[in-house]
């Protein structure tokens, strides 16, 4: 059965998701819908980016991901498909697939944009079509042309001044741990980990490695650099957010 | 693989919804569960009417739609299942599928409660093992007899005062988009949109037509007029939520 | 198809469900994948064990329940599966399968942790690919030895003090409703529920028999007395929540 995964800024309150699903179930057969969320801040680009960038390569190959979020939907923004490692997406070409390499270390196409669809509904009248098209497996190129010039926004990368690794928080999740763009890797033993001039002490294993309520940094399940409160909430706690600068 | 829909106002933090689910799968067998909410306010029969309303000629001929928003659950309230255009409902008798046509452009039946049903977990105990017949091919007259009179509520249509349509905000979305009642087709080239004294301009094609932060009116995903503030928010901008008049 | 179940705290705005999910597809093949919750409040090891505890049942015998609610993850508390009628159960030793019987009404073994699994994300790395193992059909033995003393925290129970029966509210559900542990068989006839001093009056059988705005007490759908305010919210109007003492 193919799997198709669904991340967009629609939320759950509306049927906005659902009429996306519906095409999908119409246009694809039997296909695993899985949500990778739909609560992505509106027209927040970059979260989406790195929500997907970060859990696509866990599901198997052959999996198609729709991703939506997209304010100058009905623009002359393009619409894209994409295909790396095995792995198909269909987006807005506004930067949220800058987790890809640039061609050709990925491919990526333009989609046609049928005349009757909504102008301010692509992900049900463009994306889904395009989506069910790939899960039923037809290939890339039979959706349409290919491009050289997908639209990149990369997120934030990590730098050295010499003296220390600097980044920032690039994402806050529900329990309001600080996920920074510093790979864990890069650290060295016994540095410490700064969030602007609060010292997160040392790397530590997990967060029992700590007293209730204190900081804690650590190396996240993605291989990130992360601070968080044990038992508690890091980003309300020290009252930062996405773009905080850190030192490592 | 049939499918069976879901919209509820139990929300996503209980496990009414998972409960409704473990009856579906344990007696339709292998089905499609779609969720289209859950989160309409409580007791909204006519936030669950727009959205079930604008979404099921999305899914496939065949698809059971199971839609509970019950604020009269146990007491005399009819349940029922309903026929139109290949599509299954199943109910409480409250005017939610108002969007339906009545009888006979559609078919209606009244449900048998078990005595063992829980009185205020209907959803559960009599419309999930309903849906689950339906999904599993009974036809609507095994269900229960027919009935001709279903309670209707339909939501409030547009009416001209002879100078301009008068219509109303019939649902505000995730992204405070208000959506009105007015039918896209009905509005003149030029005429303006007026959300109460708010002149919201002419209608557009798209978000991206106006400047960042201005109203803009078009025609929305379901053909109804609607204003939003392009990377904003109306209802916010605005004041204004379900009930406001609009003029057109 | 295999079902699996899946009750987190991750919240859905984060890919940590998806990720889990990714791993369950990519291990278990075609399987049905049905949320119970993602909103159990961070590390609020009791509320998961109450919403799994009242819904596992009603799935069907082989079903397999993923219940990580998990703030001691990557410490050396324990990792475990469980059996009992016909379900299988993944989960940390923390007390959130304390509704199962203890050995030997229900079955225990030891999860072994890969070396690999990141010590903040288990659900992802160590039982995810357990229930994938399980819904393949591997036996419980297959994944561990078997342990004989599972940690166990059972929510309060009921308690008479000669006059009453003496309880406390166990949940709170969405629509404000007050879940007791006081089970509805134990309440005779014309006993008057009281919430700390106010009276709910008696037992009745739905929301609809009271007018509206009014509190109502009755037998909820998991078989233990409710309290709620008709067309309204209980635990605000009184200001009460989890732990408050009730009557009956």
């Amino acid at each position: 059965m193919a799997i198709i995964t669904l991340l967009t800024d629609f939320g759950q309150s509306d049927s906005y998701v659902a009429e996306v699903k519906a095409v999908l179930l119409s246009q694809a057969g039997s296909v695993a819908l899985v949500d990778i969320t739909h609560q992505i801040a509106p027209g927040n680009v970059a979260e989406g980016q790195y929500l997907l960038g970060r859990s696509w390569r866990r599901f198997p190959q052959g999996t198609v991901h729709l991703a939506v979020v997209d304010p100058g939907v009905g623009t002359d923004r393009r619409a894209i498909a994409a295909e790396a490692e095995g792995h198909l997406f269909v987006a807005p070409d506004n930067g949220i697939l800058s987790f890809l390499p640039p061609p050709p270390g990925a491919g990526f196409v333009l989609l046609r944009v049928p005349p009757d669809a909504s102008p301010t509904f692509q992900a049900r009248d463009v994306f889904a079509p395009a989506a069910a098209r790939l899960a039923r497996g037809a290939s890339l190129l039979e959706l349409g042309p290919r491009i050289a010039d997908p639209y990149r926004s990369p997120l934030p990368t990590v730098r050295s001044d010499g003296v220390a690794l600097v980044g920032a928080v690039i994402h806050v999740d529900r329990f309001g741990t600080l996920v920074t763009n510093i790979p864990g890797e890069r650290v060295e033993p016994g540095v410490r980990i700064l969030i602007e001039d609060v010292d997160c002490g040392p790397l530590r294993r997990t967060f029992g490695d700590v007293e209730r309520g204190k900081l804690v940094a650590y190396i996240g399940s993605d291989g990130l650099v992360e601070v968080a409160v044990r038992d508690g909430n890091a980003a309300r706690q020290l009252g930062v957010g996405v773009g905080t600068g850190v030192r490592a």
